[in-house]
């Protein structure tokens, strides 16, 4: 069944007979056209009597014909007005239409809705989440290349630490490195923190020098044929202080029990509390300032989020990141961040670089 | 008068007393604090009863008030609901609140306006797309830095040119260097593409080698200070032919008789039309196939749009690109791109790379 189908079943258990899809994520997981088309409509619409249509700019047709899409196209030139074609294309207007109420622009949605006399729309985006939860064997593969493509980019930082090069100039050599073998994108903007900086867990890289005694954090990941990454590292570069090595012990103990977590049928909130309890045992509970993680795909946040309240069952398939952290001003942050796919045992790590504590001389 | 002084000046003229602005840029614009927050919240609250309010999450209250921004705050953390605060915060509801329909979501829409019993919301995107169209002086100072950046860019680009590099090997050497000078963020993904896939306006930058004969084009910028910057260039690698040394000159000369245009009063259609005249009477017509230019500041694609259709009148202190391209299947594309800032004598180049026919041997 295609995924497209697949769906199509969702949305008729659901009482939905139309979808308008406009996330670049989800126009790709059902068409395999990955596009960023800026201020130009793109938008995916289906529907249960069979319509299955691309609206996309005419210069991106080939493209996404290319990429595998079979469904009909309305391509238009920037003179032509999308919606005007988009009405005329409809021979029966649905009674209720799923959007994506999250991430379509309210002026998008005026002139959608003003086409449609009788019609309901409504959020379909849980939906949505819940059909792209469970990887495929295809995306399993993409997720482990990109998380192999993380590890090796943390590789290449940690390798170019060295005393008065800036944050910038390791978070260079990194994105260097990935681009040679072919990485077109990150999956967000690389952090590269050093010293004080690491006890802000939203910082960003600038020309602060590495000096003795600065802890260096690194977060990234890649975009891989659609597919994302995400792995966090900390290192001590020269030396380190005791209260850091016991910081640093408590995360990765916190992290381990966390991913001793990931087992089917168990809810996913345990995975959080797990990390957490440990941390907070520890003395560090209020420097623990965010969730452990997140669900990771096409995006690099999506559906689930890791909470400690979340009661979603953990299933097979499902990928998601763990990376608990401490926060202390004056002494320093650690976090340790891997990629996790579910399986039949538990926890398969997509990430694997090294996590034992190294002090880099 | 402060930027936010301004604003409330022309809301006051268009009868709107209320301001609930959602875009990063013009978040940025108004408080001086660029940010980035994902999925939480921000939002800047301005009316004209006195209200000055930032929303945004708690661990980025430090940074905005670093950033220089005096005015309220509402400062939330994620298990808090930043709505429900804000509605306490108001004592009187505004009459009519602008909101950016183009960039706030349906459900924030749906959120906002359910707290507001007898408010209209209207789309004010333009009332902001004026105020921010003519630069102020340290605006132009910023796109200027930008700009220099993305000079040395192409000058880095070029120079690392040579057989079987890849196009992915050239992007990463130039963004290494940029960063090595303390650059963050490119303001868009960088292109350099070369051989046929120059005569695609869209294409992506792969694993394709760099061969003699190949056109290489180069479209790439920097985020500086949150002003961006925009350039492109087209060399030929080791020969090139006839037809292509044709559509260059061509390309070059309509550039030219474009920024010729650039005169305080005219108006800004008479961009495109100069360019796009000579591009038809050298018999390429089909073969430019986009506008010529947009806007630039904050945004790297922002108001105005330079359609030949525009009829805005030149201003001074606008700041704009000016990139005509021909794309010809079999033969190549050839674009060039330059910054413009208006001034009182016409146009001054922020970009400022050589132009001239280069045969990189």
């Amino acid at each position: 069944m295609t995924r497209v189908d697949r769906l199509l079943q969702h949305m008729e258990a659901e009482g939905i007979d139309g979808a308008f899809i406009t996330s670049k994520a989800n126009i790709y997981y059902y068409t395999n056209y990955f596009t960023d088309p800026h201020e130009r409509l793109v938008a995916l619409y289906i529907d249960t009597s069979g319509n299955r249509l691309l609206i996309l700019p005419g210069m991106e047709k080939e493209d996404a014909k290319h990429a595998g899409w079979d469904g009909d196209f309305l391509a238009y030139s920037d003179t032509e007005d999308p919606w005007a074609f988009f009405e005329t294309y409809l021979e029966k207007n649905p009674q209720r239409i799923g959007i994506e109420k999250e991430q379509l622009s309210v002026s998008r949605y005026e002139t959608l809705t003003s086409l449609f006399d009788r019609t309901v729309f409504e959020d379909f985006t849980e939906l949505l989440n819940q059909v792209r939860l469970i990887k495929e064997a295809d995306e399993y593969r993409l997720l482990k290349e990109a998380a192999s493509l993380a590890d090796y980019g943390v590789k290449v930082g940690i390798e170019s630490i060295s005393e008065g090069k800036t944050e910038l100039e390791i978070l260079a050599a990194i994105e260097y490195a990935l681009k040679k073998q072919g990485v077109r994108e990150m999956s967000f903007s690389t952090m590269v923190l050093s010293g004080q900086k690491t006890a802000s867990p939203h910082g960003t890289p600038g020309m602060k020098k590495i000096e003795k005694g600065d802890l260096v954090l690194f977060d990234l990941g890649v975009v891989w044929n659609g597919y994302c990454s995400d792995i966090t590292r900390t290192v001590a570069f020269h030396h380190m202080e005791d209260k850091q090595k016991e910081i640093y012990q408590t995360v990765l103990e916190a992290q381990k029990k966390a991913i001793d977590q990931v087992q089917q049928g168990f809810e996913i909130g345990t995975i959080d509390k797990a990390a957490r309890d440990h941390i907070q045992n520890a003395g560090y509970g209020p420097y623990f300032t965010h969730r452990i993680g997140h669900g990771i795909g096409i995006d690099v946040h999506e559906f689930p989020s890791l909470t400690t309240s979340n009661s979603l069952n953990i299933r097979k398939g499902m990928s998601f990141t763990i990376e608990p952290g401490v926060y202390v001003p004056g002494i320093g942050g650690v976090r340790i961040e891997d990629e996790i796919f579910v399986t039949e045992k538990g926890a398969e790590l997509l990430t694997s670089y090294p996590k034992e504590l190294q002090i880099i001389k």
